[in-house]
Order: C-alpha cells, then structure tokens, then sequence
C-alpha cells in the first residue's frame, strides 16, 4: 500500500503539486509561488474584515513547511495515540487555594477548549476523596445484600453477561460553580463551570441485577459503595435506581478511566455527582436512607435561616458560554464572530437556550447543534456580526419541563448565600475588546 | 473539601464500612468477613451458572485490596488522563506482513476492546501515505481556488468564524476486510474489520467556504490535497460536497489528533476513507475529475475480466461481529451470554440486523442500542442462552434504504476475487468452545 516512492519521484508533477497547481509547470513548488500566486490571494473582504495573517505576503503561504517536504511518524509509533503537541495546553487544571491537598481534591474540565457534546476522556474533571483507586479487575467484586432474596456476588466478567446499554449522560458536581454564590470569583468557565463532563456509557441497567437479587418488599433505598479507601457511601432512592441507573464499565467506548471509577462506577442520570459511586463495590438494600457523611454535613444546602436542604439530587437547568470567556477571548477585532457554550438539565432534554449580549437586556434564540439526547450536554451556537464594542454574554437554558435557568440574584434570593451547592445561575462575562474577557456580575 | 482525615478516623464507624455493613461492630471489617459473610454469599444458580470465581470462599471478597486500604494518585497527577494500566493490551495494531513500512502503512482499531458506537481518539485506526505530519496550526493555510470568483485562503482562526456542526460519521477505509477477499485469512475482528472508526466531529459546512469563495457556473468538481508531504489527492464531485460535506478541526469534542488530520481535515460522510483528506490544506474548483493516483491506480474495483470500476465512492451496509471473536473468545462454559457487534451504511442509518447463530441457517434480530444517527457505527446485541456447543456466528445489516448485507460468495459472483476494496460481506465466526474462536468461511 506505500506509495511514498511514487510521490518522491513525481513531484513535480501536475498530479501532486502543492497550492497554485493552474501554474505548477515551472522547476519548483516554491518558485512559483513566490512568483506568481500570492497576487491571485486575498481574504474575503466581507465577512472576515478583521483577518491579517491570511493576507497577501503570509509566509505559511509562500513557503513550504517542514511536514510538506519530510516523512512523519509511522503508525507503530503510538499504539495509543496523544494529542498534537501544540495542544498541551488543553489539560485539566485545579485551583490551588481551593483544596490543599491534591490526592482528595478536584480538577476542572477545560471546557473553553472544547466543542461538541463529548467530553474527551482525558479531560473529564476529577474529584477523589481519597485519591485515584488504582483497581485489578481481576480482584474487583460487586456485591448485592441488605433486603434481598438471594445475596450475589458479581465478578466484572458476570456483569459482562447481563443485556447492555449506552447513553450519554452529563454528570455534574453538585459544588460546579459553588465558589461563585456570593460573586463573581474565578476567571474562567473551566474554574466557574468545569465540573462537569459528558460521556457516553456502556453498562448493565441496575434494575437488571437487582431483578436476580430479589429485593424484599420493604425495600425502598439503596447504599451505594466505593472500593477506594474513603469508601464513599450514597443513598438513593430505589425508585430512582431502578428507573435509570447503570452500572457502567464503559465510557466513550473504552474501559472506564481509572479516576472515573474502573472498572466499574453507578451512572445515576440527571443527579449530583457525587452519587455516582466510582469503583462501586457493593449495593444494599435497605427501608430508609443512611444518613452518611456525604449526604448529611455535606451535600445539603445551607439556607439563609441556618437550616439545610437535604436530598437535592436533581442537578437543574443550567447553561455557559464557554467561548468566548476569559480564558478564550475574542482574537479579533469586530465581523463574524461565533459564541459557543453548553447547556444541561438533569430533568431531560434542552429545549432552548438564549444568548444576550447586552447582559440580559435583550435575547436572542441560539442554535442547538448535535444530537439532543435526555440528560446529556447540549452543545449551542450563536453566530453574529460582532461591531468590536465591549459585551455582556450571557446564556439562559430553558428545559423540556419548561423550566428556566434563573438569574443568580434570583437563585439568592431563594436560597440565601450560604450554600456552595446547586448553583446554575445565569453566568456573565464581560467582553472588554479584542483578548480580554472578565467574569462579572449585573444588577 | 478534603475529607481524608475523616475518613482515616472513623474508618471503623458504621457509616464508612466495607462490605457487610449488617454485622460490622466487630474490631475490623476484615476479621467480620473471614468469620461471617461467605456463607451468606452465593452466586445465582440459574442466570450465572458457570460462574467460579464469584463462589464462597473467594479471596477476591474476603480480603481487603491495598486500593481500600491506601491513598491513591491525586489530581495533579495526570492532568490528560490516560487508561488503566490494566488496559494495556487495548492497543492499535498492525500487520507485520502486510506492509513493510511502518511510516506508510495502517494499523487497525481494536473493536473487539471496545463498546458503545464512539470509537476512542487514541484508538482509531490510521492510514498514512508518508507518516504523520506534525503541523503546527498557527503556520497552517487552507486554500480554495480554480473556478471561483473570489480565491481564498484561511488561517485555522478564520475557520472558526463560520457556523459549527456536529456530526458523528464512521469512517471506513475502502480497503477494510480487503484480506478476507478469497478468504478466511487474519484471525480477529480488529485486523478483518479494524479500518473504520466513529467520531464525532465538529467543522464547518464545506458549502459554507464555497459560498464564501464563489463557484462559478462550471464548477463540478472538487480536489482536496493534504499538507503531508505525500501531497494526497482526490476528486470529489461538487453535489457530495455541497451536500454534508465538513471541514472538521475537532473530534470527540477535542482538536482532532496528529493521526487523524491535525489541525483539519475533510470529512465526506459515507464514503471511502481515502477521499477525507487530513491536514487538509487545498480545495481546488474544475470541471472534471483530476484522475489521480488514488482515484486511478488505487482505490478502483478490479473486476474479473480485468477491467477495473473507479468512483466507487459509497461504503455500503457492513457488520461484524466484536465478541465473541478469535480476540475475545467466550471465557465461560455456557449460560447467559452477550454477543455485540457493529453495523454501518454510507446510505443512511441502519434499520435493522440480524444474526445467525448456526452459519446462516437461521437468523434472529439483534437489538441496536444507543442512538442510531445517520452514517454513524450502530451498536448491535444479541442475548442468549448458550449451551456450550459449537457456534457459527455471523451478522447481517439492514439499511435506511432497505439494501441487505450480502453473503461473501454473493459479492464474489458479481465481482471476482481480484479485487481488495469494498468487501461488505458476511464475516463468520467459529466459536469451537470455551476460549476459541476462528475466522472462517461457510458455503
């Protein structure tokens, strides 16, 4: 199949030559193009005014590159493949005076680098309690007890052998965006918004496994647990476990990642994250919930009288724009301009999303690209004419219950400031000018 | 948000307890499982039968893993993920024979490993005709010119100022399962169907880039050239690229991997792999096709008579079954069993598949799971109750347009043998028992 040797020996061929191929009889590629076509070159004058580099002159034009002239890599290089190097900017990122300690800490999904509604497996945002569980698969057990028939023991080759299914579902931390409760703080949706990701599953519905355990009449909770050594430990209604809940051991069509729980974690769709229980070792049943750490002194939400709200799993509606923001400011001066963001609801799908502007003054519909699927990402375009003068972006997702995301002040007014839990308040960036984007508040 | 220490205290308390919650006031979980749980656990008899491994008595259970007892990695660890060590062997692999170099060669993707529909970006397949270029994409230039009103040439920053889509597109190389042509010949569904790949990616309308450049009246054609330094080339005909063509920059929501056509590449849904051209740096507007080397001396259908069809552009409907397979053969004795696989049309989506469990004597409908989009890998599964006697397993896709996969002898009787491109015929498995499986042929 090479046919390297060939391309070597017809370069200067009509059938393989570089841009400009009208005129490409002369010795050289180069030549002729320093010659002649740089004149027949020019931007469009309309809808890219604002561009420079692709200008008449631009050496990337007029001169070859070094991966024009020379062999790359061959295909043994990386049996698993990594990004281009000129993208190792594109990582997770922590803030270091959020969390101290970084083996039970958090990281954040570079989410103003992405696009689409797939969240790469590499870059899904991180929480551990008590770092990365580095599990054998082998040595992984699942177990079944509490009020049940029949007490079961499942290796990861048993769940292989129940009836399988795949969705993309966004999970979200239930602290996304807490730090920005009483104000504009962190300058960047990475920071502001990034714990969330969306992936695509593949797993065995709970329901199924359950179904072969039996569970006792009485039994209305369920006690999810995790392998890793701070043993995170959930309550959730079975209700719910049986409704949608997978245990998956896929993600993006691969093995799960080990900071996502492999070999095997609970996807509870449209639910706080933290209730998806990674390295999940054993479910119980039982009449009543556990009241354990992570349900109790945290996850619950702090209202303005001192008491707290508890068992609000639902994650509700909630949109950013992540380009542009202030981690990715507009590059250029005025013209076509493309904002871009992402909208979620643990309710169901995303019906609309508006974009303002003018920082909620006046609205416009936004474009939703890309499958709509139930509880997953939506991935929304806002394509305008930007005049190059200063902005206030903000996006407002409205859900396929009808339910709008709120303003903060709105969100405040309710809940006080005392939470850093469920925050899915409409996000403001201020757009200076060409390469400066401020996270702010209006009144 | 650390609650490392928390845990570390109460370690012995009821609320952060290993399995066996029930009677856990005992001094230590591990001495409580030794002495009480094992008999309570048991493997369901009926579903499950020939599970061993999960039986009383399984150290795997009754002893604590060093994954519950100390800290992991923390956050800071690897801020782009990577798989679990355990995961190793799900690698991109070639053919030592079947080309002898690697810098102009193809590997293939390990669909046995893998579920769900997206394929993961380290783990697509690659055809390269002079190895990876590695472009930098702030010196990258994308040209339109010939019969246009208006040449143009755009920095990767221009492009990003159209209107976005996402799609997710299988892309098949014309020459995937070419091998298996006059026969049953590599030995595992990651070297006989390994050349295709599902991504969704995120570009711009190519539509979008000609309306900006102008085609005049005459324009029927388009080129496409790669900025590697084997300059490929194909002809395109311009109704397929107004249509659905993409100039994609990203995939499975990051920027498109070195392999795959860094900064950007086309994307020509349904058709032959060869034609998305990546790194993608020339559109050229004519009247005619180029007739090219890859349009010529490749990527043409040589008939039995000697003649060879050319534009042979369309990947018709095509399955395979991913497991069990000569990679992933069946590991128990008999029992519940789940048998998946992959379809796909370059006319549409697919409407149904069939399988056969006794070589094509009798077939069953599959079920397809997870979204069925147009031009996309569906993912297909078939549950059974195995007896642990031999199996003939083979896959039979139905498209959108009602077209049937066809047996291998019906492709050969209208096409010869003569040929390596486009063989969508029917894939046989040998399941001889626990562990083995084989490529072979049924008559």
């Amino acid at each position: 199949m090479s046919d390297q040797k060939h391309h070597q020996a017809s370069g200067t061929s009509d059938q393989h030559v570089s841009a400009g191929s009208e005129a490409s009889k002369g010795p050289s590629r180069r030549s002729f193009l320093r010659a002649g076509a740089a004149s027949s070159l020019a931007m469009g004058a309309g809808l890219l005014a604002g561009n420079k580099a692709a200008a008449t002159g631009d050496p990337a034009i007029l001169e070859l590159q070094d991966w024009n002239q020379y062999l790359g890599e061959g295909v043994d290089a990386r049996p698993y493949g990594t990004p281009s190097p000129f993208e190792e900017h594109v990582v997770r990122r922590n803030v270091s005076w959020l969390t101290a300690d970084p083996i039970s800490s958090v990281n954040f999904t570079p989410l103003h680098d992405l696009d689409g509604i797939i969240t790469p497996s590499g870059l899904c945002f991180e929480r551990h309690h008590s770092g990365i569980a580095e599990v054998d698969p082998a040595q992984h057990r699942l177990m079944i007890h509490g009020m049940v028939d029949k007490p079961l023991v499942f290796t990861m080759e048993d769940l292989k052998r129940f009836p399988r299914e795949n969705h993309a579902y966004f999970l979200e931390c239930a602290a996304n965006s807490g730090m920005e409760w009483r104000g504009a703080q962190l300058n960047g949706c990475q920071f502001t918004h990034g714990m969330v990701h969306n992936i695509m599953y593949t797993g065995v519905r709970l329901s199924h496994l359950l179904a072969e355990a039996g569970v006792k009449p009485k039994g209305s909770w369920l006690l999810a647990e995790g392998a890793d050594s701070s043993t995170m430990t959930r309550s959730i209604p079975l209700e719910k476990a049986l409704d949608d809940c997978i245990v998956a051991f896929a993600m993006n069509g691969e093995a799960l990642r080990p900071e996502q729980g492999y070999p095997v974690r609970l996807v509870v769709p449209g639910w706080e994250g933290n209730m998806w229980v990674k390295w999940l070792r054993r479910l119980e049943i039982g009449d009543a919930p556990w009241q354990h750490r992570e349900e109790t002194s945290k996850y619950t939400d702090l209202m303005a009288d001192g008491r707290a709200r508890r068992f609000t799993w639902v994650m509700d509606a909630k949109s950013v724009i992540t380009n542009p923001s202030p981690q990715a400011p507009l590059m250029h001066d005025k013209g076509q301009t493309v904002l871009t963001g992402l909208a979620w609801s643990g309710r169901g799908t995303i019906d609309r999303v508006d974009v303002s502007l003018d920082g909620g003054r006046s609205w416009h519909a936004a474009r939703i690209d890309g499958p709509s699927l139930n509880k997953s990402l939506h991935r929304f375009y806002f394509d305008f004419n930007w005049d190059g003068k200063p902005l206030l972006l903000q996006s407002r997702a409205i859900d396929s219950t009808g339910y709008i995301q709120p303003t903060k002040s709105a969100l405040r007014s309710v809940r006080g400031e005392n939470s850093i839990y469920h925050n899915n308040g409409i996000q403001t960036w201020h757009v200076k000018g060409p390469g400066e984007v401020e996270n702010v508040e209006v009144s």
